[in-house]
């Protein structure tokens, strides 16, 4: 790539850093921004920078935002005494699109993982029994993976939370909606079997 | 999406325009800089200003380094007999990372279409017609994309390019490299078979 020059060849390479772009697509990207300097270029690299800059993990629950406590923490009509635990910020979004939920978040930031070696003192831990132990918290839903280290994780934290005066809850599992079986996991299925509800 | 808040919004919406990236794997690449402020986001944030402010498109050819004439240009170590049409500047990083060709380069910036508006006066076709006139150009080879449009524009320039003493030719068709027959279209068997060769 030596026609590049090394401004360019430098903006690839950052490009191709972000999840979902390789080096092919890092490169249609540079070229679609150079064509759009004013209009995308350079608004990408303010609001990068400014994002950069102001956006930190709350205090509290681990969300990102410009303000600590954040604003869903700040925000007083949501209910005190519901407690949603996710593992990561993106988990937290997607709960709140789906308007699945109206009360408060802990984020964990990540699942514990003997593989990529995340341990208990990785993850936002202290803070969620602090705020359990010192809130109106009434119930803890945990809203983690239905994977191995999700489910190794709800199972730590149910741990940590007994003998608090909460109750534990986790979320359903079963057939996703729109699922067709022939192309579900067995997992998934026997999940669905064991948790059958009558009509 | 109101739990993001406007820095965030804007970020996700920018990182949205980019070829590759949807809002979903936008958010995924806003969560995923904004982990690594200072070792990504920060320099990314630069990379794009330095290179919205300092490329441009060469003068001469239409490639784009932030010097012109392009280093492509005025590397000596290039034949100045051979110039080779392209419609974007891709399609010259392409050509320069297969090692295919070391003449010079000429970038149209597109192709002549009448579905797109895209036409002679939209495509840096004078620039191209200046070159041959004075240059030392003995062959100019359209290296232009085998579509419809690709095509039609090598007609076009052909016929600018007729009168001025100067040989011009085009990339061959036929199976790319790799290719099983039956995942091919009907037109580049054809292609092929038209132009089979002796073995």
């Amino acid at each position: 790539m030596r026609s590049l020059g090394p401004e360019l060849e430098r903006l690839v390479e950052l490009l191709a850093k972000l999840p979902g772009l390789g080096p092919r697509s890092a490169r249609r990207a540079a070229l679609y921004l150079l064509k759009r300097a004013d209009g995308l270029m350079l608004p990408l690299a303010e609001s990068l920078k400014v994002a950069a800059e102001r956006i930190a993990p709350c205090a509290r629950c681990g969300n990102l935002d410009t303000m600590s406590p954040c604003s869903l923490c700040a925000v007083p009509n949501r209910d005190d005494s519901l407690l949603c635990v996710v593992e990561e910020v993106a988990d937290l979004w997607a709960l709140e699109r789906a308007g699945a939920f109206r009360g408060r978040y802990h984020v964990l930031g990540g699942a514990l993982s003997a593989l990529d070696g995340v341990r208990p003192e990785d993850l936002r831990l202290a803070g969620l029994i602090e705020r359990v132990k010192t809130g109106a918290v009434r119930e803890v839903i945990l809203a983690l993976g239905a994977t191995i280290d999700g489910q190794t994780t709800a199972h730590y934290v149910t741990d940590q939370l007994t003998g608090l005066g909460v109750r534990v809850t986790r979320l359903a599992q079963g057939l996703p909606f729109g699922a067709e079986l022939n192309v579900m996991d067995d997992g998934t299925l026997m999940a669905a079997f064991a948790a059958r509800r009558d009509m």
